[in-house]
């Protein structure tokens, strides 16, 4: 799949980008593909992986520190740790012109829009987004500029957001290839919590789970891996800081949806217990059409597993 | 990936597969590319799978009754839901003649061997085995000859059973492409709990949560899936009788695993309302660790995403 062609004029002054890894270097990819910008500039606060932004030529500018970074800019893309929004939309504040939009890419959505509204000051806009794209590599090497393609942007407008600001963020997401949505950051946390945290909370533990057990080795666990286990490894294998921090800014919606996914998985196990196999059966035979939908709207492959190579 | 080419000679004289499922089909398959027996057979409790079998001409022969089928077999595979084992054993019993292999591919050892035994006479060898390989779809037209390949299968011989059949099985499967491996009914049966069956029924339990939510609607799980969930579902497709059956023949071992993965998810919702980050930070870590190793020996590929196609 690739990309729709470059604008006939970019959409953007200066696009800044902070924070490079996965997500970050993908937008720059795309914004570079498409030349959604008159200028783009990175920033990381890792000098290391300024340098390997500077070396992949994904950017026009790289910037080697917030203030330097965010001068004169029309667009801010905060693509860092939830944890680390606060301290960014400090460090920038003073040097962000007013009338400048910022935005982020975070998966929690609530927390973020306090970050950034505590420490921004109210010539600002601040517009949160979160792409729901990814795959389980990090850095600015795991970026590709189709990422987003055929992927839904979440935007969650602050109430009274200026209309012109939400306007420019939802046509940015809809250049880099995505289909934009908006909901409230609380809506869209809960949602995020079902269709996100908790498998990624889910799978983390299935393979602590069974690194741990006494009775079954780890090299049996690694070996067998093909009868399910290894699908649940690669959410597993996400980046551990920005997961950890994902459940920390989004504890309510995540114990609440956990909660109800273990009195499930307690009434499943009663099933068992008791053999009532229509039980299974049932709820073996409602889940498959789940999978179905989603093949459907386009967000998954129909080829069996997952189109890995066979054999 | 391809397989080994043909055999000089077939290794085995009449060989039957009865249940023409995606395993079924893909035993069929693979003994006919590389020419393992002199004559293959096959049977399906279900009239509509056996014409489609022939049509697909993927054996010598379709029997139209389980006794035309076993007739003067050498080896018989049933690859039949877990709890149909002891039908079709029954079945089969009176026309088996003395010195034949009966084995299977069930997902569970312990029961599947208790069931044969039970039904089949004495002069029969009974060795189990399984197969760790599939996809989420089913039946004749799902199989492929390559789908052994590169994966383990292990068998499970009873106590003091023949060298001779045991030894027979094992050079099947590595013939079909697969590596084997050796282990009590018992333990396999606990190491599938923790690798295949746990890791389903928490596939199967996260689409049931996802979908009975009153506050997230279905369209917006649908829609969102790119953030993890959609990964759960590919398992959660699954065939809905094989793995009733499963859940209800490894009881035991199943709910002992499940308990140590509900008191695992437990402390980590802990560590979440409690903040308490560096219980997070090293589990996830430590995660990664084991992806890296499954990819290491081959039994998943380090495309990021599956390999799934992009955008």
């Amino acid at each position: 799949m690739v990309l729709d062609p470059p604008l006939p004029r970019p959409m953007i002054g200066r696009l800044v980008v902070i924070g490079l890894g996965l997500i970050g270097s993908s937008i720059l990819r795309a914004a570079d593909a498409r030349r959604l910008a008159e200028v783009s500039v990175a920033y990381d606060a890792e000098p290391a992986v300024r340098a390997r932004v500077a070396e992949l030529g994904i950017a026009d500018e790289v910037a080697s520190s917030p203030a330097e970074a965010v001068k004169d800019a029309d667009i801010i893309v905060l693509c860092v740790p939830v944890g680390a929004m606060g301290a960014v939309a400090q460090a920038i504040a003073p040097h962000v012109k007013p009338g400048a939009i910022v935005s982020d890419v975070g998966s929690v959505k609530g927390a973020v829009l306090n970050a950034l509204r505590t420490h921004l000051p109210s010539g600002v806009h601040v517009v949160p987004a979160h792409p729901v794209a990814g795959t389980e590599y990090s850095g600015p090497d795991a970026g590709f500029a189709t990422l987003f393609k055929n992927r839904w942007c979440i935007v969650t407008p602050p109430e009274g957001a200026d209309a012109e600001a939400v306007q420019a963020v939802t046509a940015l997401w809809t250049a880099l290839g995505a289909n934009v949505e908006t909901m409230t950051a609380e809506h869209h946390d809960l949602v995020l919590a079902i269709t996100s945290h908790v498998p990624h909370l889910i799978a983390y533990n299935i393979v602590g789970t069974a690194a741990d057990l006494e009775k079954v080795t780890s090299s049996e666990v690694i070996k067998y891996s093909a009868g399910g286990f290894r699908d649940f490894t690669r959410i597993a294998a996400s980046d551990p800081t920005m997961w950890r921090d994902v459940f920390l800014n989004n504890r309510e919606a995540v114990i609440e949806v956990l909660g109800r996914f273990t009195e499930d998985l307690i009434a499943l196990q009663r099933a068992i217990r008791w053999e009532q196999g229509e039980t299974l059966f049932d709820l073996f035979t409602r889940t498959r059409a789940i999978r179905r939908s989603i093949i459907e709207i386009g967000q998954e492959t129909a080829a069996p597993d997952f189109g890995r190579e066979r054999g």
